[in-house]
């Protein structure tokens, strides 16, 4: 080979195969903005701080994402004990561990192929687990009727959203599917949406009646799209995100009734069902209301999720989750259980899954410690969601509604005009210019309102309520003192 | 509401949103033949089985998947301890556990935010475990450079070949991505290329010299594709699976200059890699024997799997992988670690990885347990890989190739013309006839040939080598009874 032949001889291939011209374009264009620039910065923040670069804060506040243990939630002792049993089976033996937990991680190990958690499953997880995640839903739904066959474990409520979408992605008539979504919405349905070119169908939530599923802007939002799409169903996120609200019984039955004569598939993210703290704020699921309102609603396509990664659990890094598909056509589901055995969810997922419906009842060993953490960890919550909103609502120019529940609020910023005419200038959205430069200038992190969606012309950002009550004061007091001081540097 | 007013009233919307028709049609149209209708009748056998209903086995033999511990191959034991000290951070402390897992699981445990698995990580994996993984294929490929940064952290191996895949997946001049793919292969790729409507460009192995991969074949096959499709990647799986081959240095060199000169992204499947018996086979890797080639071929776009559900570990269960790619484009690889933000591995499958990429070593406490348990291992899967060879050669009518690596024999079958009608009456391929009479009579659960895909007029079955030796040894005498009667009743 000549000296230059790289460049000569294979000239014709040495363009690379992936370009940003060739590759798939629906990923290049998917945008995911929990975690985009802003958490680059954050990490580069942290890195600086811990090489003694001079900043005017100690540390990063990550009020970005739902993370509970790495904002020292502690791991439920119970969940962690039968997880270590069930990958030890020495232990079992153990005087330190609970007899409880020992049965549990003996009854899950009798239920995977050579009593260990290192094989295969169904693809839709282990069928002894579809039992109890039933007989939980069944407890939380004042005794519905809830099914085995019906739950799916899945990796993460992630994976099962995803494959909810799949299957209803379908182009007829030259027109993408349409599926009705939250504004603002969790962008893991933008994203995939994005992925899967089908079309994002916005409904703005009511900010005035606490984020409220509005009926009349529910019919404008299917009435307008149907020219580019056809709508097949409608995402509900319920308790909110990045919103906070948990919706009333009569707003979810309103709800019913319109997916029920518009036919939509409804898709109930209900991942933060047990993070409920408001006074007069109870959680109803979409698949009770709608069994308990008759015919014709109790026939309806749902696909409601639940995850291990929130609540009391908040085992965010085990990926453990279910979903419930309820009405689905047998062969439908014959072809929805087809997609999940391509791979299953990971055994230490379902473990903790089987452990957060069925954790230790009163008389076992494990229930005293078991509900003195449940109480800890809740009573803290709720304390937080009410100290964010009150602080927020505090300081001049921000409105925030009650946190009821999850674990996020999502106040509104009063910006001047001069600010938003810095941020376009800088090509910026205005409360991500905001965002970015509270970041830069406190080390607290929230992820801006436009990363979710917003109504034109109103800006907003999304904290978590996760940080320990001492670590919110210090964020709070950080937010007043950059607040008053950026936007007075605007007037 | 009237009565029947279900029927009448909803009649517009009392038919289901997701139908048959309804739905998407490339998932109706995928297929996953390890985990088919022989699946299901395998269960119920085994229910029946349990029941007491009387059959001329006793059991049923899986020897349909790769599914390690479910055949009784042990866990490794140090891997499970760190997994449980990192779950149960109580037992740091514990005399019962060896020192060096106790600093492994610390080490992981400093890498996550608030020191709990619980926490998210990187959509990409933890920084620390990129880093273990580099090292790890530096020494395996003799010295050639690996960065941490090339390093991805997968749900499985599965996860890392989706996400390829699917980057590559984008239509151009109204024609779909063409990736070649052999035969016989791995049926995610088919089930995966049907789901994103990407062609699947199909190449021979050439069974007669042990399953290599022929250049003319190869270019048979993209000559041919060109009008149906922009082939843009070629999957070899080395070793083989369903094959069990090793692909020799020759002819990975060959494979590569192939996918030089057509410019096609190298999807190497390497991951059995840790599975080789053969006396005279080496595991090479794609990457290393590219890099070694010099210009213009160590510039070429790779994607290499590994996985912590075979070799030694066998930890199917906990769905722990990782992917090296390089000389991807940057712009490229910044979508890539994009797609993976929507969601990351799981952790346990993360530390899992860890500790299979970075085992006790010599001087350490669980050396000596580690080792023993390794060559064990090891030792008894070359056992069984000729164990498996010899007996299939035995029986007249099969024939089998030297099971040289991964877990399986893909072993073919001369059937009588007879059978072969008797098979077409009933609507079924020849093999799938002839394996699903050979599980309802013997118990023995294989999977036909036809589901990888095969040469025309050739018929084979793939059997894993994973069930112990007296159960392999029952299991071919269960095989060679039926094979006789079955054949000689067509004769």
């Amino acid at each position: 080979m000549s000296v230059g032949g790289d460049t000569t001889g294979g000239a014709q291939h040495s363009r690379k195969v992936l370009s940003l011209q060739s590759m798939n374009a629906n990923i290049r264009a998917m945008q995911y903005a929990v975690l985009g620039p802003m958490e680059v910065r954050a990490r580069q923040l942290e890195l600086e701080l811990k090489q003694g670069t001079g900043k005017p804060f100690d540390s990063v506040i990550r009020a970005n994402i739902g993370d509970c243990h790495a904002m020292d939630q502690i791991p439920v002792t119970y969940i962690r004990q039968v997880l270590g049993l069930c990958l030890n089976n020495s232990l079992l033996t153990s005087p330190d561990f609970p007899e409880d937990a020992k049965d549990h991680a003996r009854r899950i190990l009798s239920a995977c192929r050579g009593h260990s958690l290192g094989s295969y499953t169904e693809g839709v997880g282990i069928d002894i687990i579809h039992r109890s995640v039933a007989d939980f839903i069944q407890r939380r739904d004042g005794g519905v009727q809830a099914r085995p066959k019906d739950v799916i474990i899945t990796e993460g409520a992630t994976e099962g959203i995803i494959n909810i979408l799949k299957m209803l992605n379908q182009p007829r008539d030259g027109k993408p599917t349409g599926v009705l979504v939250p504004v603002p919405q969790y962008p893991l349905y933008s994203a995939t949406l994005t992925e899967f070119a089908m079309a994002q169908v916005n409904y703005s939530l009511d900010e005035e009646h606490n984020w409220a599923l509005d009926i009349a802007e529910l019919k404008r939002a299917i009435d307008e799209c149907r020219s580019r799409c056809n709508p097949a169903a409608i995402v509900v996120i319920n308790p909110g995100n990045p919103t906070g609200q948990v919706l009333t019984e009569e707003n979810i039955r309103d709800v019913i009734r319109f997916a029920q004569e518009e036919g939509l598939f409804l898709i109930a993210d209900e991942v933060y069902q047990d993070n409920v703290y408001g006074k007069d704020s109870t959680f109803h699921s979409f698949k009770k209301v709608m069994m308990q309102m008759g015919s014709p609603y109790y026939k309806m396509e749902l696909a409601s999720f639940y995850t291990a990664s929130k609540g009391l659990v908040g085992e965010c890094g085990l990926r453990g989750a279910f979903m419930e598909v309820i009405n689905m056509d047998p062969d439908v589901r014959a072809m929805l259980t087809k997609l999940f055995t391509v791979s299953h969810p990971n055994t230490v997922g379902q473990v903790c899954i089987d452990c957060a419906v069925n954790p230790p009842k009163p008389g076992d060993p494990s229930y005293a410690t078991f509900t003195s953490e449940r109480e800890g960890i809740l009573v803290s919550l709720a304390e937080r969601a009410q100290l964010v909103t009150d602080a927020f609502n505090s300081i001049p120019g921000v409105q925030c509604n009650e946190v009821q529940g999850s674990m996020f609020a999502f106040p509104r910023l009063d910006l001047p005009a001069k600010l938003i005419s810095q941020a376009k200038r800088l090509g910026q959205e205005p409360d991500y210019f905001y965002a970015s430069q509270l970041l830069e200038h406190t080390g607290v992190f929230v992820v801006p309102g436009s990363g979710f969606g917003q109504k034109p012309g109103t800006f907003h950002f999304r904290t978590t309520i996760l940080p320990s009550p001492e670590l919110l004061k210090k964020m709070v007091q950080r937010f007043r003192v950059f607040h008053e001081k950026f936007i007075q540097s605007f007037m």
